[in-house]
């Protein structure tokens, strides 16, 4: 900011290059310029160094649209000479004058980020054309129908996106001239109906901005230029950023370029192509293409275009072309390409490339390929997958022997399975998903608008579209199951049903999609777990050759730990016993321990419990045999088990034949303010010290047992709650003398740990003498992340939103760690531990275990393993070797 | 405990010193040893060496205890030995032979550690009395009825303090003893009635224990010395060590020590004198004695004895030489000396000397007379003073003009005004109290087991007992108010009621009681502040020339402010804004606000709001003119300020003319799981800054309002709970904003500071980032303590007795700072905070701003000041002083 206003002060501002030109085999930019000139500013750059047919224009940078909100959302001085310049170059470089009647040159105008932002403004095409050039057009491509299009197309553009005219209006007067004409597409308006709709499109563009439709094209161009810089902004896209978690951009570049058109006739197009299959990774050229139409009819799912097959056939050399510069673009970017181009008049023109958004399953396969076809160095290839989509390929399909009723059939845009119930509007999804609804959003297509909604859904299933139409792209980028394009779908907004075939699906009702096969069906479906491909395997192996880090798993039951085995799992981080006390007839012992007055009362109750819990961890050692199990003991209040209503207590007064009154009594003396910080943990232990010594038992009787069955049983009994070395002390004393009891009883003897959570702030800050008694730590941080910050998880959603939108939080700090300042508490105490006792086992096992970024986190400040839920062991497994790679780069 | 095993296994105890004698003149131990030889035996030596009439003796040490228990309650080797040598040395000193029927030497056995313990056992007389030496008793005094008295006493002590039998059994035997031969007092029994006292205590005694009691004086001795090693660790014992927060100490010492009797007639007696008086600090020789009487009978209360002024008409000659004896010890000591002394027929002994118990206000006095006098240092003088006895001095006292009933009189044992309901026991006065009632414990008389109870209650009126009985004691060292042998009072257990003239009181009924007067009044009475003394201001000065911590005080009123001032405040610390929110009428707009759907309505709201706030304000800176005052923005939920009764809601609902469900639902919303975790402190300002923007406009309005009026002001802004950074950015951005527009307005400016409470431990671990900001600290340790060591201080109740007693906390950490824990976090704080803001202004404003130990921490760790309630401002500042005092020491 500083530097800015330096630049203003002192006049720099001239010097300072605003904008790159790009044109004839020659760009001022590069690739490797993408956070200057955007992601899409840089490879138009890129490719026209490269000799790609790429139509020359220019980009302004994205430091230009920093500094635009800097200074009040003025241009900085310099800007317009130097945009004046390059409009100068581009005529030159066109043959052609902007603005001009005789010979007129047209651009469009499109916004360009360092990272893909569709919440933005995204293009504006013709312009240049008023009512004197359209007349220069007319002639210069002698298509009258033509120029007229692209003139009422240009207005409706122009009005949409740039002065916020509702598309609507302009909808409306065109369908209405189909009605009066008596057609049925756009394509079948003549000449004279698209001047008339021109001339009406004018009017409402005045009635409603109250101004009349800008005549000067270099007003066209600033306005437009102010469009897309203000469009960094909107909500939108500020909620894209969000949720894509995109921080630290300067601003978006607007690229200017002169137009090309696909829409001149039969020997034009305009197509979308993936170098490879993003949804498969299959190694085969993958797009489509609709003749005589511009970009946007393809984008926006309009028009349902052909597979890329049909033009090897339509238009051969074209397609030889567009080949050559698929194979070309690939080899140059080491990656798979997603290219926009446009035939004009027989021409090939490439109008965008970048790296494809893929499904995780063709992104395991395509980096796997590249690998195998000497493009890519394993590391590289690792680096390039994002361990959050592996998500995406560990979740269940359907179970394919239950019977299911195929509702209707559609495109397979995004992969994987989902059962929800139907809504459809975003607003809807997001409030049902936010009271624990899973729900499936159904639309006849999506819009930017719909972001936050698709996020909050199951699964997206769309009336209209490709596969490169906007809800696609979005759903695959987000790892969501989609079904676009399903033409015999009804959808009728206002009565909150679709009907397709003689079924009727209204509001709530369930239905499920295979965002695989493309299929959609009646009612809620089972599903089943993933299988994993070879492909997935190879680079779970090379993650695991690079990593560091161990990789457990949080589960507290025999299932869970066989899940996550499967999926890689070293070892169990976190078994919590107290899932175990709410099962069946438990829960009735649990109860009468906490209703009991006594130590002998509890001891009773304990006793019943205790064949239960050991048959749990029997059952668990057993599933994890040969890898350690890290379990902590009982955690909750113990008013967690009872129940909170008096109907309940009536219910459970009855069944433990106990009076109501006792019952109600005791939930009130157990009643606390604040729960978090009240008696739970260790502090139980340290109260009744008849719990930990059951639990104690109850796992060294169960490691004792299945040792004698041949199982490699490696038991570490972990503390919760701790804050003082004394509370570890107590509890650690309780269970080695319970534990050379049973040593005794059984004969026999085997190697076990005790250690302690560290989730509490002072046991990380007294760390080296909690380090005297603990064998190993293991970070919980939920709750060192709740008393750190002083946010109680359950109650913070209140003002969490507002925070991570005003920037006090980059991510919500219960999903992603808090690096700085719960990961100073984190330093603190490894560093501490380590200080006495130097071989000190450290991990993790709060939430944070299976996020990507604090993974990178737990390895840089020297874990030794982290744990997540068995679902993110993959994800964890890659997320440790990239945190590997990543250093080896600093 | 390494040690004492090395010593163990190498045999070495042999050589380990157990035992040091004392006697005739010289002593093997001295003052400086009360650490090994207890404060009894280290005087007792000290005295022998001065020349002072000691009677010879011997002390086990307290090494020898702590050995004892290490051993699993075994002596160590070589102390029979060492006893038996002593033991020898004894007889030969008193020319007298331990078990001998011609010649008896009879011993005192005493407990004694490094610190006071009323809690331990104490004293058992006339060891070494059998039925065969009570004979040679009999012919050495020529008294028989002194013997048996001697030996049934013996028996009783023996049997009660030594074996466990209960008092009641010998009382009854001797009560209806007298019944039976019809006297009232003991001293009437002759001979042959306490020979026949003896027969039945005997059989008494092996009935309870099942054995005959002991013939042999050996066996008596040992027994005793295990009695008192095992005292050190009786439930008592360990409460009053907590109690009173001794800690550290190896165990007790045990003093062997020949008898003298102050029960061999009319020339023999015993007392109990202070070298000036332990409640005024008058330099005037001070004490009681009783003619014809054991050392216990002046202690326990059980016979009122007379004032020392008796004895200097009775026995001149005595008093003379104890006149002396005052002199020479209190020069030595440089301290009031509370000194125990027999006179066995016409010959003074000294049994013990001992630094005096005092009120603060003796304590005050007799600081400031001994540096008058020559004989202390001021900084000497600063360093005797516990700052938390000032908290008796700075209390209440009872309005003198307001009517007043009184009940009865009775000696005014420690000084204060106590108004509190009547209970009869300790149990019942630690539960009332626990639920929050202020009450008056009245006794018989008190007695170890009370203590709890008497730390309970708010004043402690007895029966019996004189200024030196248990419950004067007792009550001067915890600056409770007591009245005791008030000998008009009827005391019924059974019925819960005493009666003293005509009038019976109840338990339940108020009654007042004056402890500088000894007067006890009928009903509830007034109070008001106390007139502090001219010493008191002296002292005070020499600490504020001392100190370097500043103090300021918590208040929320112009009263508090003034009250505070008084007490030497140097401005406030922490002014709570929300206290001012629950007054009048401002709930009304509070709650108009916390209903409001919209900010319109909310600054509807706090318009209202805003000229009282501006006006509480205003008081509060012009009480403290010329000083600095923080304010403290808004930190409760707002949920604290709605009604959570349905009851109260629908009065809410009539009141404010709004539907009753609208306020439940409100209610419901914003109900949280863990509210001190939750939408409370800074996060209100940023959900709604329209609240802080509201009281920033208040105080900056206020302070221009009062400047112009002559005050000079210094306003603290304050903000609450911050964890990050940006927090504090965001609600100083609208700080700075409102009172820019404020001077604007007024057309003045003033000096005005912006800075955070540190209570969130995040704010600690980044507070380099915060200083950015932050012009001042205040370390909030209520809330820091509360998230660092994860316990909720309204819960933790349920636990944290247990954990005191455990010894997991020393102190409870609420009252005493966690210096290890939560200290971690404030010099964390304090020293990245001063990394990037070097002149950072730092305090503590948590309730251990009043809590000596705390301070001294506050002072070590660099602080600039801290704050604390405004009748600790003078504790804080002596505690200030004696931090300087202490570090220079070291």
């Amino acid at each position: 900011m500083k530097s800015m206003a330096v630049k203003k002060g002192s006049g720099k501002n001239k010097r300072t290059k605003y904008v790159y030109f790009f044109g004839h085999g020659k760009a001022e930019g590069n690739a490797a310029m993408k956070n200057l000139l955007g992601g899409k500013g840089a490879n138009l750059a890129e490719m026209t160094n490269l000799g790609i047919p790429v139509p020359p224009g220019f980009t302004i940078t994205t430091e230009t649209c920093d500094s635009f909100y800097k200074s009040g959302k003025k241009w900085p001085d310099g800007l317009e000479a130097q945009i004046k310049d390059n409009l100068a170059k581009l005529e030159q470089a066109m043959g052609a004058q902007f603005g001009s009647r005789d010979n007129p040159l047209l651009v469009s105008v499109r916004s360009g980020a360092a990272a893909s932002m569709p919440g933005m403004m995204d293009t504006v095409l013709n312009l240049g054309l008023t009512s004197e050039v359209v007349q220069g057009l007319i002639i210069k491509t002698e298509n009258e129908r033509f120029a007229w299009d692209a003139y009422r197309r240009f207005i409706q553009m122009f009005g949409d996106v740039v002065m916020g005219v509702e598309r609507d209006h302009f909808e409306q007067i065109l369908d209405k001239k189909k009605e009066q004409v008596g057609v049925k597409y756009d394509s079948e308006l003549c000449a004279n109906d698209l001047k008339d709709v021109v001339r009406q499109y004018k009017k409402v563009y005045q009635d409603v901005t109250g101004e009349e439709f800008p005549q000067d094209p270099y007003q066209q161009l600033t306005k437009t230029i102010n469009a897309v810089f203000g469009s960094w902004n909107n909500p939108r896209a500020i909620r894209y950023r969000q949720l894509n978690e995109i921080r630290g951009l300067l601003g978006t570049a607007v690229n200017v370029q002169a137009m090309v058109f696909g829409n001149m006739g039969d020997s034009s197009g305009t197509g979308v192509c993936f170098t490879r299959n993003p949804s498969t990774g299959e190694n085969k050229f993958y797009g489509e293409f609709l003749v005589n139409a511009q970009g946007e009819d393809v984008v926006a799912g309009i028009r349902t275009p052909q597979p890329l097959d049909g033009m090897a056939k339509q238009w051969p050399d074209i397609y030889k072309q567009l080949c050559a510069i698929r194979t070309k673009l690939e080899k140059h970017y080491r990656d798979m390409q997603d290219i926009e181009f446009t035939i004009q008049e027989g021409k090939l023109f490439i109008l965008q490339t970048r790296n494809g958004k893929r499904t995780a399953q063709a992104a395991v396969r395509i980096a796997v390929e590249l690998v195998k076809e000497g493009f890519l160095k394993q590391g590289e290839a690792l680096l390039r997958i994002d361990p959050k989509q592996l998500d995406q390929l560990l979740h269940p399909t359907f179970d394919p022997k239950q019977p299911k009723t195929v509702l209707s059939k559609g495109l397979p845009a995004s992969p994987g399975a989902a059962t929800g119930k139907v809504v459809f509007n975003a607003e809807d999804a997001e409030a049902w998903a936010a009271k624990g609804e899973p729900v499936i959003l159904v639309r006849i297509e999506t819009s930017p608008e719909d972001i936050g909604g698709m996020n909050a859904a199951k699964g997206i299933l769309t009336a209209r579209g490709g596969m490169t139409s906007h809800a696609a792209v979005v759903a695959r980028g987000m790892g969501k199951c989609c079904v676009a394009g399903v033409s015999n779908l009804q959808i009728d907004y206002a009565s909150k049903e679709f009907r397709t075939g003689d079924v009727t699906v209204k509001q709530g009702d369930f239905i499920s999609l295979d965002g695989s096969l493309g299929q959609v069906y009646q009612g809620k479906l089972n599903t089943m777990d993933a299988e994993l491909s070879g492909d997935f395997g190879k680079l779970m192996k090379w993650a695991d050759q690079t990593r560091k880090l161990k990789v457990r798993t949080n589960g507290d039951t025999p299932v869970d730990a066989q899940v996550a085995r499967k999926f890689g799992a070293e070892g169990i981080g976190l078994c919590r016993t107290e899932h175990m006390f709410f099962e069946g007839d438990r829960i009735i012992a649990v109860r009468e321990m906490i209703l009991s007055d006594n130590k002998e009362g509890r001891e009773k109750a304990l006793a019943k419990l205790l064949p239960m819990q050991r048959g749990d961890f029997e059952g668990i050692f057993k599933a994890m045999d040969g890898l350690p199990v890290t379990i902590r003991l009982l955690d909750p209040p113990l008013h967690e088990f009872l129940p909170q209503e008096e109907a309940n207590q009536r219910e459970m007064a009855q069944v433990m034949n106990v009076p109501f009154e006792k019952i109600r009594q005791k939930v009130e003396s157990l009643h606390e303010f604040n729960p978090m910080l009240g008696h739970r943990g260790c502090r139980l232990g340290v109260s009744y010290p008849e719990i930990s010594q059951m639990q104690a038992r109850a796992i060294i009787e169960a490691a004792c047992n299945v040792k004698k069955r041949g199982v490699k049983v490696f038991p570490e009994i972990m503390i919760p709650l701790v804050g003082m070395k004394k509370e570890l002390d107590i509890l650690a004393e309780q269970i080695v003398q319970v534990a050379n009891q049973v040593f005794e009883e059984k004969k026999m003897k085997l190697p076990y740990m005790i250690g302690t959570m560290i989730e509490v702030p002072r046991a990380a800050l007294t760390a080296d003498r909690i380090a005297e008694t603990a064998q190993f730590f293991s970070f919980g941080t939920n709750d060192l992340t709740q008393m750190g910050l002083g946010f109680s998880r359950d109650d913070s959603g209140s003002f969490l939103g507002t925070y991570v939108e005003q920037g006090i939080f980059e991510k919500d700090p219960f999903q992603s760690l808090d690096q700085e300042g719960v990961g100073a508490l984190i330093r603190l105490g490894i560093q501490k531990g380590r200080s006495t006792r130097p071989d000190l086992k450290v991990g993790i096992c709060g939430e944070h275990g299976g996020d990507p970024a604090s993974i990178e986190f737990c390895h840089r400040v020297g874990m030794n393993y982290v744990s997540c839920s068995p679902y993110r062991v993959p994800i964890a497994r890659l997320a440790a070797a990239q945190a590997v790679l990543k250093e080896k780069k600093k």
